[in-house]
């Protein structure tokens, strides 16, 4: 009864979400209102779905990695920095527990994550009821069971279901930045590259480039950081060869003469063009040192958190030159047609078995559950991506 | 008689070079056939200048400097490496002083000059006599006082004798490098760049840098180094100043908040796009932390003799890009047409006085005189560049 009052009531108004059959008028997110550890930050919140508009859709969130960027966003370490904003309606805003009488202003935490287009305004083209989208630019929380918003935030993933919910989680990161290195950074007009060397070779990227290079026809030297027990790095190398890398070396061979030799005998007169770089420090100038001359490193990590060191002569005679990568600067200064053209061709790799799930471990949707996987993130979690999943919560 | 007799005898074979009223057989030469300290393995040596042929020419060089590369590839420290070969005709090949029985297999000295073309070959094409020529590559000895060969050896000035004899000697290695790095690395689909920031801009190329970028209505901030005496600073200012440099900065301010500030304040909404590093070390980070997002390094020397170093965030989050220049490297992978256009367009700038002679010293052509001069320059040598004239000699 309340309701149709309103409906009659607010009929000027925007247009209550009912109205789309979508039933849903609360949503719970992990937010946070001030940088620091995510242990003392991270707050589970509840507010509600701002009604839908002409001009609006509404979405439900499906399944959201927890990515070691979105805890250095936490921390306040990360240049995206999204505002803190009075999250819902201010109508029906609930407050923090802790602090009654305020408004809570905050970031939803999360960057990546697959959600369903529940419910679509009327002036809304170009987005439908059951599409799968992801975020159209980095900062747009994902931690959450819905969200409201204009279509420009939301990108559908072309043939979604036809790759497993895991993939679609954790297409927008990982395969893309391994997809962009290795399709804008080789240069056709120098002819074929034939060789890619990167390090950090097991990461989800890395593991991306092996697979994407090898359905690309490009040979792959995989550098992996060295384990104290030899039949780690054995398993290791199985595993990276089963999913299709050339070679693999550990970092700590990389300087020497040997694997100089075996490098130069597996190259020989191909053209090795295009080093990829997420650790930094030596193991980068030693990777660079490797390159054929107009050879060029992208790094677009830095783990090991020591500079690039890079002699003058590498420059200058062997013109190698240094980019970096960061797929959320690429998402937004390119057009989201060219986005999902890399989006079509990522799932046709997936549904082709050429691009395999990462390894994942599922992460119920609870306070307790999420906060432990962001401290797990932290710490370096080894058991794969960790993954929220809504399911259970909805 | 005795030339008319051989021009009867000789029909059939290389046409003699008297035929075409150069009165040349000789030709005198510094030169190297082994790498070494200059001082010891640089000889005086005289060959004949091979006879003219139908596709040959003869060209008598007129001015020739000696740059700190010459020294480097007399030292076997650079990676062009002229081979060692008999010089001349063997018919007429005169002896190394020291060893009469062998000939003397070795390089001439020098890569940068200006030669005049006095004589040409029956089939070539596209020189004449009269013609002012630089070297077409690098490794092309340039401290001789003639020289024989294909066309393809030499490269025409345009309007070469619009200008100084000093300009066209010195007009293949700085002001190229110079003109290139301005021209190729600010891209011009990211908007109009407004501000250069350099390094070592005392240069020769430093210098060309701040006339050629005033020229295209760039502005500059020019890094130096330090001087002990303030009023050393002070003038070298009003000098940079006076050939068109924006702003002159010393390299140990480079770091501090005060040019920070100063440096912000100057660019404002302008946009730094372009950094030209010849110092290397901590002037080219430095340095690179000024550049505007999407912003271009480009290494041509590394005078600090120590390595870029370079943190990750630079390339991943403020998108800046690290290249190597080298003119020799750019002249050897472009038409000689791409090079013609770009000496014509340094001529024009030259003979309306927007890029001015370097700062020079003579060096009479004699034994003594030269290897004086190449000690000089190891030395680092503080009176402009040191330019053989040969005038004298012939």
């Amino acid at each position: 009864m309340t309701i149709l009052l309103r409906r009659l009531v607010l009929s000027s108004r925007p247009i209550g979400v009912r109205l789309y059959g979508s039933k849903v008028d609360k949503v719970e997110a992990v937010v946070y209102s001030s940088y620091g550890a995510p242990s003392q930050v991270l707050k589970w919140h509840s507010y509600g779905l701002p009604a839908l508009t002409r001009d609006t859709v509404h979405v439900k969130f499906l399944a959201s990695p927890i990515n070691p960027a979105d805890v250095n966003q936490i921390q306040g370490a990360y240049p995206i920095k999204p505002p803190f904003v009075a999250l819902g309606n201010e109508d029906n805003f609930s407050t923090d527990g802790g602090d009654n009488d305020k408004v809570v202003k905050a970031a939803v935490g999360g960057n990546e994550g697959v959600a369903e287009v529940i419910a679509v305004g009327d002036a809304v083209s170009g987005l439908k009821k059951g599409d799968r989208v992801i975020m159209a630019k980095t900062g747009h929380g994902t931690w959450r069971t819905y969200a409201a918003g204009p279509p420009e935030d939301f990108q559908v993933v072309p043939n979604a279901t036809s790759v497993s919910l895991i993939q679609q989680a954790t297409i927008s990161v990982n395969p893309c930045t391994a997809y962009r290195m290795l399709k804008d950074f080789i240069p056709p007009q120098q002819g074929k590259c034939d060789y890619v060397i990167q390090n950090g070779a097991n990461s989800a990227v890395g593991q991306a480039v092996i697979q994407i290079a090898k359905a690309w026809g490009l040979k792959t030297i995989n550098v992996v950081r060295n384990r104290y027990i030899i039949a780690i790095i054995a398993i290791l190398r199985q595993e990276l060869t089963a999913l299709g890398a050339t070679h693999v070396i550990t970092d700590d061979q990389l300087g020497s003469f040997e694997t100089k030799s075996l490098v130069k005998s597996w190259v020989g007169k191909n053209r090795l063009l295009l080093g990829l770089n997420c650790v930094g420090g030596k193991s980068a100038t030693e990777m660079a040192r490797y390159l054929s001359a107009n050879g060029k490193l992208v790094t677009y990590g830095a783990m090991a958190r020591a500079p690039l060191t890079l002699p003058a002569s590498m420059l200058i005679f062997k013109n190698i030159s240094f980019y970096g990568f960061w797929v959320s600067k690429w998402a937004e200064t390119h057009s989201k047609e060219e986005r999902s053209e890399m989006l079509a061709d990522l799932v046709q790799l997936m549904a082709a078995k050429q691009l395999k799930e990462p390894r994942w471990t599922a992460v119920e949707w609870n306070e307790k559950a999420v906060k432990e996987a962001v401290e797990n993130g932290i710490q370096g979690y080894g058991k794969g991506k960790q993954i929220v999943l809504f399911d259970k919560a909805q």
